[in-house]
Formats: C-alpha cells, structure tokens, sequence
C-alpha cells in the first residue's frame, strides 16, 4: 500500500507520496519548518499539507526530522548508536496512532560529548538503500553538517560538524565580510587552497587561518572574487582534518549539488572518491524505515 | 626631554605624556578610533586631544597603531620580522617632520601567508622592558589576538587568531547563542573543560566541539550559566592547541586582565606559568621606541 511521507525541518516542509515498492508518485514541498507555523498548530499544518494524500482511508504517515524534537510537534527520544533500519523502525512514536509516526533522531553518547541528528538519519538510511554500500563515511553537508561512520547497514557513530553556519557568519558579519564577494562563482584554486591549508595534520587551526583571508587581501594576494572560495576551502579543509579519510575508499555525499560537488572536489584533492546523491535519498530512506516498520510489526 | 605617545586604534584613542625616563606624567583617552572621527580629519583629532601637551615648543609625538595603516592618517608601511625596537625605530614615518612620527606595524612573511599587526608590537617592546624577558612566546589576547615569538629581543615570527571575533559571532549570532548567558561570571570548572577538549592534539576542531555545546546543553549537561565559559575555553583551548608551549617556560600575557586571568588559567591548566601586564606596555614600549630612535639619530 502506498504511504506519505514528511521531511519537517526548522525551516521547510517536503512530503512525497511513496508507492509500496518506493517509487515517488507525487512530491511536494512548503516554507512551513517547525520555526514558521506562523501561529497555525502542527496539526493544522500537517491537515493543509496532506489533505488529498491522506484523505485516502488507511493511508498512513511517517514524518522524520525536528518536528520530532522538544520543540516539535510530539518528542520522540533519539535513538542511541550504533544502529540501523530496524532500530529505529522499533523506536518510531505514534502521533496519531494507526495513522501519524514519527520518526527518532540519532545520538551518539560514545565519545565523552553527546552529538544528535533528526532527519539525516531517514536520508543515510536512503544513501545505502540507493549506493547499496554498507559500511563507510556518509557526509550530509549543510548549516550542521553530519559525518556518519557506518558498518555492516548501522549507523557506528558520527559527529556534527557547524560548517555551513560558521561560513555564514564568517562571510556575512565578520571583519572578513569587507574582502569579500558572497555572489562570486566557485574560483577551484582558491578553494583548494583553502583546503589545503586547513587539512594538515599541523594546522594552526580555523581561528588563524580565517585571519590569513584577510592578510592575503591586504597584500592584494587574493581578490575578492576568490576570497569566498578561499573561506569555504579552509572551512572544508578544516573538516577533512578530523576524519577518517582513506585514499580510494568511496565517501558517499547526499545534499545539494552546490554543496555536495564542493565536497567531492575537496576529497578529489586527497585521493578519495565520491558518491553524489541529492535530497532524494530521504524518500529511500523513508521507504527502508517502512518496510523495516513493517517487518517489526 | 618628555615626549607624547599615542596609541591610536580602530574604535579608541589613548595617549600619554611620557617622561625622558619613561615615567607616564600623565595619560588621557577619548573614543575616537580611526573609524571613529565622526567627520573630523585625523590632524583636527590630534591636535585637539593633545593640544596641551603638544604646545610645548620643541615637543615630538609618537602614534602607534591602526592610524599608520591604509586606512589612517599615514600609511607607515610594515617592518619584516624578524626585527626589534632599532629596526622598527628606523622605519618609522614622518606625518609633520621633527614633530609627528608614526610607527610602523609588523609583517611576518614566513609561513605562506603573511600575518600583520599595528600597535601590538609596542606593547610586545613594552613587555619585554617591563618583563626582563627577551625570549619566549608573548601573547596579546583581544579580537585578533597575537601570539608573538621573541629570541633575543626581537620579534622573531607571529601568529593572528580570530579568537575574541568568534567568540562575539558564536555567543551573539549563533545557534549557541540560545544556550548561553553571555553575562555570566567564568565558570572555572566548564572553561577548564573546553580547554581541555580543544587543546588536545587529535581534537576534531571548533567546527565540531562548538556544536557539542549545543548537545551537551540538549541533555542538560551543561547550564546556561556554564556555557559561555565553555565556549570560551574551547576558543582558547584551540589556540592553545597551534602553540609551541613547554610547561615551566613561562609565557607573557599582555592586556585587560579579564582577558590574560582567563589565558593564565588555561596555560596553568598544561603547566605553564605566565606573567600578566596590562595596557601601560603600551608607555614602555613607546619609551623603549623613543630611545631607540635616539640611537639611530
């Protein structure tokens, strides 16, 4: 039977209508994250958004993402690593029962600071689903980017890195802002520059380098135009420091192109292939926890 | 012969009246850093903030900091490291011939990317007069904080960090920011641990530790109240992380003691003692400038 599933984000709303063996028959997206109900409750929200869908009798629901947090629509508890499709089927909490699931977040408790994720938990598990690969690095880039280890289908662990937001702040609101240009298309040295400063064993570290931005463009040894590449390069960089990377082992990238294509050229530049999948590795993942649902009952 | 000394920064303007000996006479302030004129040329400033001291016939004056850059009165360009008070002495610039010298900021070209200070090098020559100390690492903690290594009085190479930026960027425009009681006193016990956690040599870096703040906030393991502490000691722990340290070899901390206190605690916390002075290096590092513009004539 067919089923409908929600992607509720802090600041936007995507559902898509999954046939039983997963295929997207419709797809659908609203500004509606659980940050903009602009005085609406979740339920009327979720009643606008899935009208027809669920006007079907018996169709159910499976919503992933922050509307299963504290400030969501009902809390459901992260599910503790390592874990896979059937863990977090047997952990889903029903908001309507018989109709409404919601899907938990991840944590990871294993390394002295908890680390926590909602969502990109429904997209890894359609990054494996889509790839067919079971163990490795899955990146998840964006404002709070997730770098999953995986094995044998299970999330072993992961940590969140603030990259997206830390390039907003840094380019938009920082002394840096004056040297340069936010709107520049990618200039590939700068931002293998970057990279490449940052992800030495012997980096001094983001507080120093970012400063360097700014020396270059006083001594007129970076424009503007590639300052942004540069930032983005040293942010990236300063990621590939901390991980795991081994040179020919796929990573498996899912986000927008923009991002994810950064990313693949950053570890191009230290030997390790990529794999490309877009926002679509949500409704795979979807269907992977329903079908895991289904086979726990 | 007395002389006058200014220290003329981005948002304020401090200046003294300094004895042949060195002794400070007297000292004034007034908030008008180079971005700050308020319409007024930089002359018209001058020559209202020291119109006394500077009526005296025969009377010189010598400014250091951000009103020697591109942006300020003079542009006076800068010294190479490495270098000490005589190569700096003679590079300074004349703004009014015999009356006015403006002194010149630091470069440091030997990593790659070059490194820039104006001002802080008066007060690392101030600190090494009061101190004793012609070796070792001197540190001037504030927005851009300096890290400056000295052998045999001269400023053999230093480093920038972005450390007080950050900080004001995650605590006032950050997803952290929610987690945070800015005002709060310094939590000893949660600094100590953000030091601890970034200072360490395979640290995933800030990118990830700062969003553990945020975690640790989720599970109530860290109070509103600890929280800006712990950012902090993050910030310094990572800087802690890029420096040459050996416990027992003390380092020279130079600037408002709410800011070297804190340094102080997280070298103590890794076996190094520091030495503490505030902003009146400024006056001895201009007497020690004075005396070495003597010399070379």
């Amino acid at each position: 039977m067919s089923f409908v599933a929600l992607d509720w984000g802090t600041t936007s709303l995507r559902g898509a209508l999954l046939a039983e063996d997963g295929r997207v028959l419709e797809e659908r997206s609203a500004p509606r994250g659980i940050l903009h109900l602009d005085g609406a409750s979740f339920a009327e929200v979720f009643e606008a958004f899935t009208l027809d869908w669920m006007a079907v009798p018996g169709r159910r629901c499976l919503i992933a993402g922050m509307a299963g947090s504290r400030q969501g629509w009902v809390e459901a508890p992260y599910c503790a690593c390592p874990c896979g499709a059937e863990d977090i089927a047997q952990q889903v909490v029903p908001v309507v029962p018989g109709r409404i699931d919601m899907v938990p977040g991840l944590v990871d408790h294993q390394s002295g600071v908890p680390d926590v994720m909602r969502g990109e938990e429904t997209q890894i598990l359609g990054a494996m689903r889509l790839t067919g690969l079971r163990e490795g690095l899955f990146v998840l880039p964006g404002t709070h980017n997730k770098w999953a280890r995986m094995a044998d289908g299970r999330v072993t662990g992961f940590r969140t890195f603030m990259t997206g937001e830390f390039y907003a702040l840094l380019s938009q609101q920082s002394i840096l802002a004056r040297t340069l240009q936010a709107d520049a298309p990618l200039v590939r040295q700068a931002f293998l520059d970057g990279v490449d400063r940052a992800r030495r064993a012997d980096s001094p570290g983001l507080l120093h380098l970012a400063f360097g931005m700014r020396a270059l463009s006083l001594f007129d040894r970076l424009a503007p135009a590639a300052a942004a590449s540069y930032l983005s390069g040293l942010l990236i960089g300063d990621e590939l420091r901390a991980q795991p990377l081994q040179p020919g082992v796929p990573v498996v990238l899912v986000g927008s192109p923009t991002l994810t294509e950064r990313y693949a050229l950053a570890l191009d530049s230290v030997g390790v292939p990529a794999r490309l999948l877009d926002a679509q590795a949500t409704w795979a993942g979807a269907h992977a926890l329903w079908r895991a649902r289904q086979a726990v009952g």
